[in-house]
């Protein structure tokens, strides 16, 4: 084997050669929802995106879809083309990608349609993420959702995301002094924001008391530190800026991306108090929109675990190291604090459809920046910010949206 | 439901911001591998890639990953990250994204990777392939990939890549009087190539005899009709192509790429005897680069199936209609003829690991243009085109590759 020495060159400032804006988004309620079939929830939610954005089926130049695992889910590979199938747009033969990254697929499907756009071959790009989940048993769900670990050394030996984000919690707690209560706190904020949100799938409040006292799933987590098992679908339009007013009066520019990995397990990382995919991700995309994490008047942030919002606030730069919970006690992050923090609800109580996921932060921040966000609304914001993640922190997406009309 | 009216804008002809070369590409041999891992095979081909292009790890912006169905044959899905992990690179935190089409996973993974480059986001993307697939039973490895065709109408009901294919020979032959000798004569010609190429699986010459004699599989196609279940990967390295030349000095342009779905059922097509994804793809890439079938000057195209390369080799544009059997008999698509077809022994006796087929199409077409084919170069080839298809012709994506030093 030759050894490659070779000095890296300096690397050069990467811009799109040009921006891309959503024009479109829909989505459907999330939940168990029993009378709704994988094809039937990705068709209503591409249906209400492309009808949203005012697009005919001719107008798509491409296809983007998000969606973990539906070979086992459904018994079903190769759904590109299944969506596109069940969108009734077959005939026109239009190119469709399906994307996986395990919970983080939506968000990189978004931004695999973005740089389709910005490499000129596309111009309207639909992207869609969905998962149905339900049609499994749970313990086999679990199973599955598990295969985001490292099958070789996790999910083989019985580690499930659970466990894996509660040694995560555990080392939180242990070295910043992250509290039960300050964990809590974030499935209490999270359930309060979903009760405002039609498409969620818990509409109710919580207490702190109720989230203390679920049974545990893995200490320190107990049931209601975890996002819910859950079918549904989310999906946006895509456009070069340059064309985005032709189609709505309000377009929200894509003005920064961003995207990195992390080793697949757990123990093999220095720290596990931070992701540094996230930090990675974040920067990637906050130097893209020449912008930086004070600018974010909100963000959709990634909590399959209550530990994950937590971690997530931090390593995008929000709060110093070691300091979220304290401010998720103090409400810093609550609807009428200084930087909201999944005003959807979150993946904790509107539901982790896992590929839809990424693509539902986005219909949030759009409708936010939109100023459509009724009851949930957030006052004057003109950036706001999507956090996807997949695995234990293993891969993460940052987008950074701006509102320019 | 509001109806959409709208008049679809003037299609504009769709260039991509700038071009992109391949500068490097790897291989790992295709076969039975009982003591390689899905791990091991894609770091294998991906160190050879980028050694071949020259480059290290720091150099890589991002990496695309074509596998198709990890989770039902490894328990593993989030392979990405695993992908980075594995090659030494989870430090650098370079986005990874895995891209999955059944049988197209490795040209769609492609198709994203050069989309990256042409969108101006990242210079050095890694492109890999790679299925593992015989760590599972071979009943269980068919039921797999049998996830390619609709599960609610194709799959659920018994039918098979196989059975489908046997359904599109049958009308072939009875539309066009294409006879089983000529089916046979794909497989012959196809493992003659293979014998020639020391990364192939089957590295031996078969008689017509040895073809037709085969136990049947679906009636008309027997054993030696179908490719095989395999392990094995390969990889790519683009880079823009006002770049290339720093790298190599023999880049392989990628001039044209096209990319088509179709219904997912068989049932649903106007016409059995033709895949229009393949002609759609066609012509996008032709049109791209500026070219028509007469220009390439070989191809390597999908032949999961004898059926599916005469179903290619007319959808490409390369014969008339119902003229495929009757060109392979007379030898037109073998070494020595007017139009090469599957020099590298095709995925009949290449193999055919399925994420990992597209990206192997392209080592061989990019060993022709280079002029390192040993004992199988095709003689003053300028352009050579990649054909890669998901499915029963659900998904097709078409490369057009010209040597341009």
């Amino acid at each position: 084997m030759t050894k490659v020495v070779r000095a890296a060159p300096p690397a050069p400032p990467k811009a799109w050669k040009r921006d891309v804006a959503v024009i479109g988004v829909g989505q459907t309620p999330f939940g168990e929802l029993w009378d709704a079939s994988f094809r039937a929830l990705i068709r209503e939610a591409g249906l209400e995106a492309i009808q949203d954005a005012g697009i005919a089926g001719e107008d798509i130049d491409a296809v983007y879809v998000g969606t973990m695992a539906t070979g086992r889910f459904i018994g079903q590979e190769n759904v590109a083309s299944l969506v596109m199938d069940m969108a009734g747009l077959a005939d026109l033969h239009i190119p469709a990608t399906r994307v996986e990254a395990a919970g983080a697929s939506g968000g990189l499907a978004i931004r695999q349609g973005a740089l389709a756009v910005a490499s000129g071959l596309a111009d309207i790009v639909v992207v869609g993420g969905v998962e149905k989940m339900t049609d499994v048993a749970d313990d086999e769900a679990n199973r599955i959702v598990s295969m985001a670990l490292d099958q070789e050394w996790e999910s083989f030996f019985g580690a499930t995301l659970a466990t894996q984000h509660a040694l995560v919690a555990k080392a939180h707690m242990h070295e910043f002094g992250t509290t039960r209560k300050q964990l809590a706190a974030v499935a209490v904020k999270n359930h309060a924001n979903g009760a405002k949100n039609p498409k969620a799938q818990f509409r109710r409040e919580m207490t702190l008391d109720q989230v203390l006292e679920a049974p545990p799933i893995s200490t320190p987590l107990g049931m209601f530190d975890c996002a819910p098992l859950s079918d549904g679908a989310a999906a946006i339009v895509l456009a070069p800026l340059e064309r985005a007013w032709s189609y709505t009066s309000k377009p929200i520019r894509i003005s920064g991306t961003g995207q990195a990995t992390d080793t697949l397990a757990l123990h093999s990382r220095k720290s596990i108090t931070s992701f540094p995919a996230t930090k990675a991700a974040a920067t990637m995309a906050y130097r893209m929109a020449g912008v930086g994490p004070g600018d974010m008047a909100f963000a959709e942030v990634n909590d399959d675990f209550t530990i994950s919002e937590l971690l997530a606030v931090e390593d995008l730069g929000f709060v110093d190291k070691g300091k979220s919970g304290e401010v998720t006690e103090y409400g810093t992050t609550g609807l009428a604090g200084d930087r909201p923090i999944n005003t959807s609800g979150g993946l904790k109580a509107r539901g982790h459809p896992l590929g839809a996921t990424g693509v539902a932060q986005f219909y949030e921040v759009v409708a936010q920046l939109r100023g459509t966000a009724q009851g949930r609304q957030v006052k004057n914001a003109r950036y706001g910010l999507a956090h996807n993640v997949g695995g234990t922190g293993s891969t993460a997406v940052v987008h950074v949206l701006e509102a320019v009309s």
